[in-house]
């Protein structure tokens, strides 16, 4: 293998790939990089086996081949040298990288090695095309992945679910505590991928501002997002994903209509009144007053009561972790929101008032 | 206590004071801030026993009063609200804190148990006072204190020394692998302050953009640093400073001058391949190449070698700590840098040629 790349093209793809490979992992290739020529292009890819990326960059290429290559120390040096060339030429499993001034040798391990994904079936019908705009779908995942959980005991709940339901795809996310769901606009496929968060956040950073096209290629197995020069192949999570659309209440007695930076405000100062009890705040919404506050109490450090006025219907009280409160809080763009409950022990929706296409549904806590 | 502050000066007294506070000491009361009002002012404070931080502030005083309540909280709570007149009054040992949307009452605890340094003795004779211009302190110690020890074992090597010789007062610091000596200007007095870095760090951090006058005040066992209406008061380290100043070779047999930034870059690059090695590259100076290269080998990674060109008098090499010449380089301000060194067993010497107000010295390592 020989080659030319520009300093620029290859830093770009490692500080993309280069974060799924880990040397925590038992399979020691696995904290490597696998760099190849493919059709005069040069590819970079990592995995973990559960995601994979790859990116291509143009290259001058002298003559093909493959090696892979420490991640982090590849990643760390490319991003330290100036821009322009760097020359790299492998000799046996040696990896010579140099510009004008620096000479390196990195020792690599054969390609041969390095594991691949496999391909996605699209021949015995089992696999389907579609794409979607990269901003819609950026900002989707944005807005449920929060809800997504961290547990591995419940595997299905780590996941973000991508379904097809009445002509539109959503997107959504539940821990059991939080619900969060987000019209992506009309689908004619018959789509239900349930991927892992993880996958999700490292496609959200792929994507940065790339507004075109996403293409989306997936079977039972896997699914492929191509973007900006880059794969990211995921595999999917087996298993029957909560009905959570039956957690949504219908209507609702009491609703505040405000500022979300107000709501934002009294929250967070609220919060920090609340760290000794696990974050829990009682809202109280009252009709007359047109007011919402929200009230922490600490018994070893005080107590707190902080008020926010807008436009209400109904009153009653509920109370919530404030950290889940604002995490909802700041999945919302627009200047005002809706807070929305009916008893003590049903659930809580946050909406925009003037946007029905995202839902946010807290449970409540015992008070 | 009641009184009125400003939202703004609280935060930012807070902000000074409270990060001295450790909810992680043994005396409970010292993860707590002094707030008590002096001469229709309002002070804050906090202590740690070694070092105790007041910052003074405008307050409009209705009735006098102290109390202490825990910093942590209190800063971000009065961080959190919005900017703007609040009101504070207590009420027992209950300290109510009120803004047109906000009240809370944080617990606090009486004053008379907080803990006041001893004042610094100025009647015997032992004391002292002198100014130094902000900017000037400032910038001298931010080029000595990364040299200072964090090994608590040799206590006075965890200071920083403020010393006057031959009319001129100097700030050191050394932690037996380099040694940084800054020139401060000329002062007639008698000084020799040996000081916790930890302390220095503190000043810094208070003195931030300020180029006023600081005024210094020390008798045996603390010094108090006046400036920006804060006052820091510091228990000095005792024990005998070693005579450093013998350390520093007064010729060189190799002399490398070349761009700082070069010299950044190419140490930056080899220190990725001396992680395996404890950051030891090895620097080859060549005269009759005008280069400066540096190399460095991890036995499983690979090898680099990296070179500057500069004006060089004599060849030689020298094997360092990365990380320290690293240290050292980020401490000057001009273009240019001196590498000079006699031989592999001798200590280097790095220096601005246009600027002889500082030395900065890194003890080679053996290769």
């Amino acid at each position: 293998m020989q080659l030319q790349v520009t300093q620029e093209n290859l830093n770009k793809a490692l500080s993309v790939v280069a974060r799924v490979a880990s040397a925590r992992n038992t399979l020691p290739i696995l904290a490597n990089v696998l760099i190849k020529t493919v059709d005069n292009r040069l590819s970079i890819s990592a995995t973990n086996l559960d995601i994979a990326i790859t990116e291509h960059i143009g290259a001058k290429v002298i003559e093909e081949g493959a090696i892979t290559v420490p991640a982090r120390l590849m990643q760390d040096f490319i991003s330290s040298l100036p821009s322009g060339v760097i020359d790299l030429k492998l000799v046996e499993h040696k990896l010579n990288i140099s510009t004008d001034k620096y000479q390196s040798v990195v020792n690599g391990v054969v390609a041969d090695d390095f594991p691949v994904m496999p391909a996605i079936n699209m021949k015995d019908g089992s696999g389907q095309t579609w794409t979607i705009n990269g901003s819609v779908l950026k900002k989707g995942l944005q807005q449920v992945i929060m809800a997504a959980s961290s547990d591995e005991s419940r595997p299905v709940l780590t996941g973000v679910l991508l379904q097809t339901q009445d002509g539109h795809l959503y997107a959504a996310a539940t821990d059991s505590y939080r619900l969060a769901e987000k019209d992506l606009g009309p689908n004619d496929q018959d789509i239900r991928l349930l991927i892992p968060a993880t996958a999700i956040n490292d496609l959200l950073r792929i994507l940065g501002d790339y507004s075109e096209a996403v293409s989306v290629t997936h079977d039972d197995q896997q699914v492929l997002f191509q973007a900006n020069d880059v794969d990211l192949v995921a595999r999917l999570i087996e298993g029957k994903y909560p009905d959570y659309r039956k957690l949504i209440p219908s209507s609702f007695a009491v609703e505040a209509r405000l500022s979300r930076a107000d709501l934002v405000n009294v929250t967070k100062v609220s919060s920090l009144f609340a760290r000794e009890s696990a974050g829990s705040i009682t809202i109280n919404v009252e009709e007359t007053k047109n007011e919402l506050s929200v009230r922490s109490v600490a018994s070893q450090l005080g107590e707190n009561i902080a008020s926010a006025t807008g436009t209400v219907t109904g009153s009653g009280s509920i109370t919530l972790n404030s950290r889940y409160l604002l995490d909802a809080l700041h999945a919302f763009s627009g200047d005002e929101v809706a807070f929305c409950f009916n008893g003590k022990l049903e659930p809580t929706l946050l909406r925009d008032p003037g946007n029905q296409d995202y839902a946010h549904i807290i449970m409540p806590l015992k008070s």
